[in-house]
């Protein structure tokens, strides 16, 4: 049988997928020890990295990071999230289904842009004793809290045994692009990239919006020097040239062809980003 | 069936986990080729990255911190340990039972703080030329040796079919805290971790003994310089503000307060740690 | 059932295995996601990093590390690789087997070393739009095209289906050592490791060819200045001192004795390697 349709609903079965993002680097034993807590519950997960090396306690860039992976893993996915400056404190831990995956995760904004982006159906409040480890640290719940839960749900352990459904989850907010004044499109750079491009919070049917109706090329301006040209992709402007293209989260990315933007000129997440209308036709 | 005991003895079952701790880092493909040769040998093997970012050849230093991992794995788990500057000389390759856990180790010491934590039931010299890779490098005996031995044992091969019991196997003097003349508790820092955090070689229990009877609250000094007071959890300092909490670990661990108590103060493992009483009371 | 002949064919079995290697980096989340749509395809795939620390667009280099990776693998596994300096452009992306194993990248040169070590089967232009994800962005084929080509071929598609061979991929030269007018056999390093080691183009067969029938001792010569003897093992040679062995890849490979030969003396990939026969006895 060839090509059938990717299998959904891998929770439960016989191989659910449970990834993890954290704020904690590789080079200590972290993330390894959260992966022998959900294979010791549940040997068959298939257990993949999101990625570890967010800025520590960057909440919201951490998010954004979650949210761009989650649409290309199958149904039934859990993803376990821990950038968690409050851990011990008094923040929450919750669990949630959005759309058709779970997210566990410190209740501190971790999860705003997922929830932002698709149907939350529940959120709760993790307080069931017997899904965490025996004893709590005071510094790992990612090991305590977090991957037992993974683990838990993986077996196929239902939402609603971990806790009450709670309606006010912390939301960060989300900036959106606006209009200035003289009517050109502004955000800013919300993630910098390995190849040092400059992601920004513009996504694709802000650009399309703002360009409705106008044959003249995008340029695009990062922290007041012009990068320039909006182009459909990289190899369209020379070796080491600046332009922007639409980039693979559907968010307009700043670059410089094979450079490194970011490194050359300096600018990290928070950067302006300015497109208007340059005096060339786009066609 | 929900929240069954967790699996026990997953060596020889369907998905065996087998984990790696070495000082490769990961810009090499030194740790995919070692993965390659244990699924070449055990498809099934769930395979667990703990760390690869140990200082090269720090052997105590990946000793304490494979320790620091294993009470996270189910029973069966496979550990492969390689932190190997004698490579390819007469430093033998050794294979241990420690508790109900498996490891597969050159014999330098790396397994200095899992046998002095728990029950040793045999070391064993690696011998048997049939469970090695055909052709052994001079270099990456991770790949030639301690990973075919890994696949074989996760196949269900038994230790003893692997080589002779040794009863001299390395074991390095792990630094323990003593008391100054002054009655403080001295220690030292034996890892600092991602975030900056100073992990002591000061148990919970060596706290609890030092502090039985007293009700002032602890100090810790580190490098010569007062960090702060020995509190519940991170949060109970002020942003950037030092103390000392239990960590995940069992040690005492110093911190700044989503600050990098290392990184600010310059210090790295082997700094003198020293706790007393404050004038003030804990409670 | 002990030591069995390790299994071969993984794919279209119940556990194939997929390598991934890419300039991506581990900080962002690009490899987590096409893990997830591997997944998504075939949720029993064995996923294994072989790195994605390569210097960013350094196709010869990528190749070189996945060639020293591939023989360590299973038959039937396919490894994914994206050096991609030309995503969203005119360049193919292909699909081959070489040898018992399959690949998967862009066609700019990236296959060239596995290309020249094995035997190649067929090259094929991947076309058959079924196979990729529905929509393709501009700047992300690794996850596009790539990573689901690789999990259909892991559920057992045949390559067949992908699209029809080609006769022209692009094959980048492979520098390859040479006699200089001397008579002193002169190659070039081709990767530096994590450990500072400097990897060569010049193999064990070269130097045999080379030492044929002479007894003295082989000297190697980097960038101009004396490094010491070929030898046996590391620990031939004093702490920080330096020397070349034959390494795992093959190679020789110049090293400082638990130093850090690169770092020292400020080489990197390109550098020159000379050798020739010193004063001294091999034996």
């Amino acid at each position: 049988m060839e090509n059938p349709d990717p299998p959904r609903g891998t929770r439960g079965s016989g191989h659910p997928v449970v990834t993890l993002l954290t704020d904690f680097g590789l080079q200590d034993p972290f993330v390894g020890i959260m992966k022998g807590v959900i294979l010791s519950l549940c040997p068959t997960a298939a257990l993949v990295d999101l990625c570890h090396g967010t800025a520590a306690y960057d909440i919201l860039g951490g998010s954004f990071l979650l949210q761009s992976a989650v649409r290309s893993f199958p149904g039934g996915t859990i993803h376990v999230a821990v950038v968690d400056p409050g851990v011990g404190g008094p923040r929450r831990p919750i669990l949630t289904q959005i759309g058709d995956q779970l997210f566990v995760a410190p209740d501190n904004g971790l999860l705003s842009y997922p929830m932002a982006s698709g149907t939350v159906r529940a959120v709760r409040v993790i307080t069931a004793r017997e899904y965490m480890l025996p004893k709590l640290s005071a510094t790992f719940h990612g090991r305590d809290i977090f991957a037992p839960v993974a683990g838990h749900l993986a077996r196929g352990v239902p939402p609603e045994r971990f806790g009450p459904e709670i309606a006010d989850p912390v939301r960060l907010p989300i900036p959106r692009p606006r209009r200035d004044p003289s009517g050109r499109l502004v955000g800013e750079v919300v993630w910098i990239d390995h190849f040092g491009n400059c992601i920004t919070n513009i996504t694709g049917e802000d650009l399309q919006a703002f360009a409705a109706g106008q044959t003249r090329r995008l340029r695009v301006v990062l922290d007041g020097r012009e990068v320039g040209a909006v182009v459909p992709i990289f190899g369209d402007v020379g070796l080491g040239a600046g332009g922007a293209v639409l980039g693979s989260t559907g968010h307009l990315e700043l670059f410089a062809n094979q450079g490194n933007l970011a490194g050359k000129w300096g600018v990290g997440p928070g950067a302006s980003v300015m497109v208007d209308f340059g005096l060339e036709s786009a066609e």
